[in-house]
């Protein structure tokens, strides 16, 4: 089976500035395309260094794959790093260059003297087209000779350096790297699929589980979780895809079983998309009123392209004023139970679904911290309220952690409650 | 100047199931200490790898933080390959078992014989009390002779195993590892400061600065950028605290000089944090009408605790009909211009100060993509309006890459207006 390495390059990731997200992605694309990543580096921008690290990577693995280090600024380095690794020249690719200027004509304005490096790259490399910067990728085989008891074995080993910019990296490594790898790695075949889950907690799921999530067994099924959604993994190796594809299949269906209405979607699928399809499909209309989360459902919902199909009116009334005002929340009711209660939500929701004439609204209130005034309402007390044609449901929930959680589970809780009701 | 090394430890990273934030939060942590990671690796649960991982850390680094394998389950092995890098034995330490096992009785909860190897540590090696967990750390000093020309030269090397988990990790390594390394760099003092910037590229600033970037300078400045935010670092090194720091304001001085109004802020100072001090000293407040933006920008400003002192209303205007309705944006205006135009945004801006009452506010619309449905208004078309007192100031802009990115560069430039505004 072959094998990747990833070199991480920038002074940004060792002075802890930039977590390396890149690293984290790649190393998900890479195993769930069977392609394991055995080791990986990060180095700063040093020329010799980045050699260094290329010599160690390519020792260990078949595939390099290289961020960072294509910008303009003269601490970049990578491209300089791979001619002296390969032990050539940078050469100037005029094709390149003349992409790099329609860049900036093409968005009115002036290319920095800076930018023509980037059209440079080793002798003997190809480029790699940047659609959504400047910095073009870069990519090359080296043959590779090992030594063993039969002779000696050519091996070649891919090496791809990718823009440090995560759009633009992930971008260049889904439409070429990726299509690249699979023809290059065949002899076994690897089919992961991922289920996503919400409403119950890591442990609570591996419990259900139980004798499915054992270390050793094929498929090997791993399970994550990231601000309330549980992704379990399902991968299955074998000799040939079709055997892989229906083991996986079967565990699906047993996890399925096992785990009902928690499974919200599959792949990548967040719950955003899931509940806006499904809007879009029953052509409804959804509304927000969102007081502690201050925009966060609106900008999760907006996040899908082409969320103006169900989408039309959001409102952040932060203060009291603006509930009265904008949503029609009578000032007694707010009086009477505190802007963080059940009442407050329902009139919220109630509002927004009015004014907006949408078929479902919310309606979320809460204290997402660091401090609260009242003694009796604790930080992460939250009423979140769904209005529909029939009814209005308030649940109330009491969420741990700090303010940077709680905002976020609260809008995830949010719209786990609308995709229940859909 | 003392370095130091990091070597992440787990499948899980290689997997990318796991973001490794570890290496990022040690990385931040010993760069303001003054003693710069110069690498960092990231290796399986694999004995062998692990001990060449150590090999490698200590050929650059003059201290070694490993993080993860320190659980009791059989693929948690830093301490073994510890032992093999010393080519020492692991020997049971009978007050650590007794710590272990106070643990689980304390949370009457039975202890697992798995956890029995924890308590397990390699000869000669100190072990590192865990607050809120069952693995201890490690730690010991390696006495390495280096030779130079004028002989062999004794240096000190410090390895430390910390638990993988976080808040583990953290608390080990604030409590006893940070104040053990302040003690073994003693030669030489690093002042860092970071100056925030926005209203300019990377390449633009560095040109601006000429010189001053030269990499082998002292003191040296370097530079990132994340969504506009250029972030300038200016790391000083001196025989002694005053020096460095005389050495830091001296090129802030003169940064300051170059940049002007570029600068808005140091530190970890963010956009919305700056703005919303200003408006809080200034006793304003602030609205917001979002297009495109979908509620990203009210989630910027209220991401900030006590934003509720001049934050008080945000409406997500997605559909036209939402425009004219919630604020008051003539439906003839939006017929003649395109909801995306100079004009919308401005009556945007100044419906939404009306309604809010408020002293500033900001109207955006533009074209987030993926697509759009007008030749003449490209993706990334953007118009942001600020209506104050006086005047409304609209900007035209048109934002590069897709979706992911010009949404959050468009609520970045608006808080770069509203900065520049107050």
């Amino acid at each position: 089976m072959k094998k990747a390495s990833i070199v991480s390059i920038g002074n940004e990731i060792l002075s802890g500035e930039t977590i390396d997200t890149n690293a984290a992605y790649l190393s998900s694309q890479l195993f769930s395309s069977g392609i394991p990543v055995i080791s990986s580096y990060t180095i700063g921008d040093c020329q010799d260094s980045i050699v260094r690290r290329l010599e160690l990577a390519a020792d260990d693995a078949d595939i390099v794959l290289v961020t960072g280090g294509l910008g303009p600024t003269d601490d970049d380095l990578t491209r300089q790093a791979f001619a002296k690794f390969l032990n050539v020249e940078l050469t100037l690719r005029n094709e390149l260059l003349e992409k790099i200027q329609q860049f900036f004509t093409s968005r009115n304005r002036q290319m920095s003297p800076k930018n023509k490096i980037q059209a440079y790259l080793p002798a003997n490399t190809k480029a790699i087209t940047n659609n959504l910067g400047t910095a073009p990728g870069i990519m090359f085989v080296l043959r590779s000779s090992t030594t063993t008891e039969n002779g000696a074995e050519i091996k070649d080993k891919l090496f791809f350096a990718l823009p440090g910019v995560p759009s633009e990296m992930k971008e260049m490594f889904e439409r070429t790297v990726l299509p690249k790898l699979k023809t290059f790695t065949t002899e076994q075949t690897v089919i992961a699929l991922k289920l996503k889950c919400f409403g119950a907690g890591e442990s609570t799921i591996a419990e259900k589980l139980g004798d499915l999530m054992q270390r050793n067994r094929n498929p090997l099924i791993n399970c994550t979780a990231n601000y309330g959604v549980v992704t379990l993994h399902i991968i299955a190796k074998a000799k040939d895809k079709k055997t892989a594809k229906e083991m996986v299949e079967k565990d699906k269906k047993s996890l399925t079983k096992l785990l009902g209405k928690l499974i919200y979607g599959s792949g990548e699928q967040t719950l955003a998309q899931v509940v806006g399809e499904k809007l879009a499909q029953k052509k409804m209309t959804i509304a927000v009123a969102e007081s502690c989360t201050g925009g966060l459902l609106a900008k999760l919902i907006t996040d899908i392209p082409g969320a103006s199909r169900y989408f039309t009116h959001g409102w952040v009334t932060y203060s009291n004023a603006a509930k009265v005002k904008e949503l029609g929340v009578p000032a007694d009711l707010i009086e009477k139970n505190g802007a963080v209660s059940s009442e407050v939500a329902q009139a919220m929701a109630e509002g927004a679904r009015k004014k907006a004439d949408a078929d479902i609204a919310i309606g979320i209130t809460g204290i997402a911290g660091p401090s609260t005034d009242n003694s009796q309402k604790p930080v992460g007390l939250v009423y979140i309220a769904l209005a529909s044609n029939d009814i209005c449901q308030v649940e109330r929930f009491t969420f741990s952690h700090d303010r940077n959680f709680i905002r976020p589970i609260t809008c995830q809780t949010a719209l786990n409650m609308i995709r229940l009701k859909l």
